[in-house]
Parts: C-alpha cells; structure tokens; sequence
C-alpha cells in the first residue's frame, strides 16, 4: 500500500499520476480536514471534494476547485438576498454537500461518507480524511484586515481559515496557525495502521503550513510518519521560492520559515528522509542534504498527466517503492 | 389591516386577489409552517416559499411550488450519490434554503429571514410565520405503507408531513394527525395584535386539517381568532366535494370529518361568521348556515388574476371590509 498525506490541488494531481503507476487500489490519500467549514448549514470538505473531483476526471480545470459543467442558480439567490456568497458553491457542488451533510446527520462518520462519494465517481483508491472529529484551522491576522470591506478586523484576530483563503483571497499578513480540535481528534479508522504497513508514505506537494500540517497535528499521525522515515519521501510544493498556487511562500516567510526548498526540507526533516525539489532549485541540493534529508532533483511542476506519472515514479522510487508501469 | 390565514398553493392565489384590491402594504399572510423539514441540513419552509414566489410572480406555474427557470443539477449529484432526492430541490430553490439557514444560524427568527426574503422579491405585503417556534405537523399512517419501496412501515407509524405529502404523494390513509410543538409554540411577534386590530380575517382556501390547522393550534391564535369572529370569512377549499388540489377532500373523510362545505362549515363555525362556497355547491348552502356560518355562494375556483381578485372582494365584502379596486 502506498500513502499520500494530501491537501487539495497540488495533491489531487500528486495523486493523478500515482493512479497512473501503482495499481489504484493500493493507493490511500490521507486527506486534510482543517480547511472544513459549516456554511449555510452544510458540511463542506474542500480538500476531500478536490481530491475526489480530480481522480474523477471532473474538477474544473479553470480553477482548480469545484466541478466541470457547474452551474451557479443558488448562489445567484444568495446574491439575491444578500447572504454569503463569497465561498464558491456551484449548483452540481452543492450536490456533493448536500449529501455530506445528510449522511452526517444521519450518523455516518466523515470516512464512510467520503468513501461512498469516491464510489459514487467510481474511483478505486482510497481517500480518506486524516480524522473524523472536528479539526479547523484557525488564521490569526497579523495586520489589520485590508481584505473586502467593510470586514474591517484588527491584527490579532483569529479566523476561520476558508475566511483567510478564500473570503480574503489570502491577502492579508499571517500571524499565527493554530488547528482547534487538533488536541482531541482521533485519526480515521485505520489510518495509523496504514501507515504502519504502507510500503512508502508520499507528502504531496500541498502547503506545509495549513495542508499537511493539520494532517500531522493529528494526535499520532506524526509519530506513525516519523516511525516510517525512511520510506517517506515529500514533494516540495516551494519551486523557486514560490508557490504554484496559494499562499504557501508568502505564509511560510510570515511565520519564520525560508520560502525555500530548504526552509520546507527544515519542515519535514523530522518525518521525511527524502525531498523531491524541482530542477529549478538543483543549486539547493547541498543545503537541502545539510538538513538531513537526501535530496532528489526532478521536475515537480505537473503541467501534464505523463509529467505527474513521472514525478510519482521518480518520488517512489527515491524511497525505494516499486512502480508497476 | 386585513390579515390572512394561509397555507401554500390556494392561500397564495388567494393572496394574488387580495393584493389587487386592497393596498399590500396593509395585507398580512400569517403563514403554516407545520410542513416545514429539515433536510441535508437546510431549513425548508414550503409554504412560505410558495406564498412568496406566487406572489413574486416567480412560482413555477406548471407544478404550483419552486421557482420558475429552474434547474436540477444539485438533484443530478445527490441521485448520483444515492442520496434522498424525493423533496425536490432546484437550484433556484436552494439559494432560498441556504439563505435561510444561515441567517437561523446566525441567530435570526424564521420571521425576520422571512421577511428579508419577501423584501428581496420586491413584495410589500407582510409575510409571516405563525411562529418561529419548531412546529411539525405529524401523520400516523392508518394503514401500512404501500407508498414508494422500500419504505414499508406499518400502519401506526407516525411520519413527517412532507414524508406523507411528497414522498409518498398522499397516497397513504391518515389516522391521525398531530402538531409537535404546539403545546409551547408562541404565535411570531404582533400575530395576536394584528389580528385583534384587523378589519378583516381572511381564512384562505387551504387545507383545514395540515394547513390552516397548525396555524390555528398555535397556543392564543384560535383565541385570537375567535374573537374576531364577526369580521371572520373563511374560503371553502372543498368544492363538490373534492379538493382542487391535495388530499385534504380524503384526508377529511379519514380523520371522521365531512368532505363538504358542511364539513368545511363545522369545522371552521368556531371562528369564522362567514363560509364562502363556490357556485358548485349553491344547494348546500343552507345546510352550511345550519351550521351557524352565513354562506356566501360566489365562483371560488381561481383560474385567472381576475377571479381571485374577485373572489377576495366577495370575500371582504362579506365581513363588511372595503376593497379599493
């Protein structure tokens, strides 16, 4: 079994080209649950809707989030009547939460519920949120918020973290990151065991800060990672000391880290034995190796299916894990 | 002021007269919302909703409830999933809901939601809930299920209302029916005071069992109503004999009443001076004044806008309130 601890985009495609090359079937995405949130009354999972619209062939390629084919009648409503419109619910989307949120309601955990919606899409692999108990990452602001008035909060104040990411197009100066619930969750059934077995632990290329590291704030996980060190190898999602997407070097450099291969190298040392940096960053190598991690140079920007299916051999490879085709 | 006593689909044509010849601004629809349900995590009000769009001019006239332009995409993902698809949600609809939902949860009463929504459509006429309080209309099932498998549940099982109505198309008999809630339910706030200021009550041709008698079963409301009783006119929503639109002609017949203006008479003798009947049942019409209500004959059946605001000056006039068109 080959595990990937997953955020969104840069994830969902980390795992498209691992469908590609080790069979489906053995494959788990441990997902992030911090960037969930309750809106209008639905259980909305952002990263697990990611992850399961990619493999599924049915993400919106323009943005990256939500679903081909969307439509957008409800949200013109909310407009309508001057709700909350600022968090993108597509009409088919809403679908997927409308669902989530009955079947939770009904008592099912946040595990089945995801396992039967990557059915439903007929996927093979597993997606699996890293917990089924609440888990929010909460955003304090470290300057006033200049982000869509009239929100107007002061530096210091603590927000959701779909209200920094996305209400606030991850605009403003980061203080601090913090994971509520993080003390009391329980990893999803099975996940430590996974990780125990898995033939090789992949961190895909997602935001150290506020993707995977709501997955390993996760009372256990780290540990379980750190236990397999040698089989795990993380993508680095800093290329050129930026990110491809989001919000990650700017947030790194706010809260002390280097928007570096190296500053992520510091990150994951402790867990990882292996980081995949671009060929853009090969200068690095020595300074990566510096932090006790071996370094592999390869392309790391998934512009295409075939470059992802490369980047999963190569990743696989560095920790020793075999690839099939 | 003239105050109506509504449910859904006939209260709202009932309304779309009224608003033609008296000012809006001085109407007041106090609304059921024993059909209201919970699902997928969203506040549903059909009744409020259809009396809203109607009177929008929004209602989607084909099937008498949801909007017009509407789409399905949300209801596509949730059959995709297997999810409970019978209450049918269009996109349109949903920004209702979500809207709705959220206010709830931000801590607005479902009569201020209400008539933010109301303002949004334009509409001048005052929308309200009989309470903001939970009140569920409940129907135990007199014989077992034979209603869309594999449901099956015995007879004696008490279901929800939309469970009865929607899901199972009222094709089940009814041995009871009951409003949960209603002991500690408060009528929304100036419900008791408009009606004791009225220069008229209205009491539209809804159904008088699952309708008008939630409204009624709100603890001060019957009362409220009864002593107004000169200025009372309720609007027979039996004709010949049937109902023009639901169950209420069988549901009458099951719960041991008369499926007739008489039945309609004795039902409503308490608080209304006034029954208008359509033509149709012209030869009852001393049998419903044995029964202490004046009968009113006129054409009851609102085909057109013409006919309802016909019908309500009929009615208004019967109670001595002046219509002004």
């Amino acid at each position: 079994m080959i595990v990937t601890l997953a955020g969104g985009v840069g994830a969902a495609r980390m795992l498209s080209g691992l469908v590609q090359v080790v069979p489906p079937a053995e494959l788990t995405a441990v997902v992030n649950v911090g960037d969930d949130l309750v809106l209008h009354g639905l259980h909305i999972s952002p990263d697990l809707d990611t992850v399961t619209y990619t493999l599924a062939g049915a993400i919106n390629t323009e943005t990256g989030w939500g679903l081909s084919g969307e439509t957008w009648q409800a949200r013109e409503m909310l407009e309508r009547y001057g709700g909350l419109s600022w968090f993108g619910l597509g009409d088919r989307d809403l679908g997927t939460h409308l669902y989530r949120t009955q079947r939770l309601a009904e008592g099912a955990d946040l595990a089945a519920v995801t396992a039967e919606i990557a059915t439903a899409w007929g996927l093979e692999l597993s997606i699996v949120p890293v917990t089924c108990d609440p888990l929010r990452t909460m955003v304090t602001l470290a300057a006033d918020d200049a982000g869509p008035q009239p929100l107007g909060l002061p530096a210091g104040t603590e927000i959701g973290f779909q209200e920094y990411f996305v209400q606030r197009h991850h605009s403003v100066p980061v203080a601090a990151v913090r994971f509520e619930g993080a003390d009391t969750a329980r990893p999803s059934p099975g996940v430590l065991e996974l990780l125990a077995a898995a033939e090789a632990v992949v961190i895909a290329p997602s935001n150290p800060v506020v993707s995977i590291g709501p997955v390993l704030a996760v009372p256990g996980v780290r540990e379980a990672v750190a236990a397999r060190r040698p089989h795990v190898a993380a993508v680095s999602p800093i290329v050129a000391g930026a990110a491809l997407k989001g919000p990650a070097d700017r947030m790194l450099t706010e809260l002390g880290h280097e928007a570096s291969v190296v500053g992520v190298a510091r990150l994951y040392a402790e867990v990882a034995s292996v980081l995949v940096i671009d060929e853009a960053d090969a200068d690095r190598a020595d300074e990566v190796e510096a932090e006790g991690v071996r370094c592999v140079v390869a392309p790391t920007v998934m512009r295409t299916p075939e470059a992802a299916a490369t980047l999963a051999r190569t990743t696989l490879a560095a920790v020793g894990a075999e690839a099939i085709s």
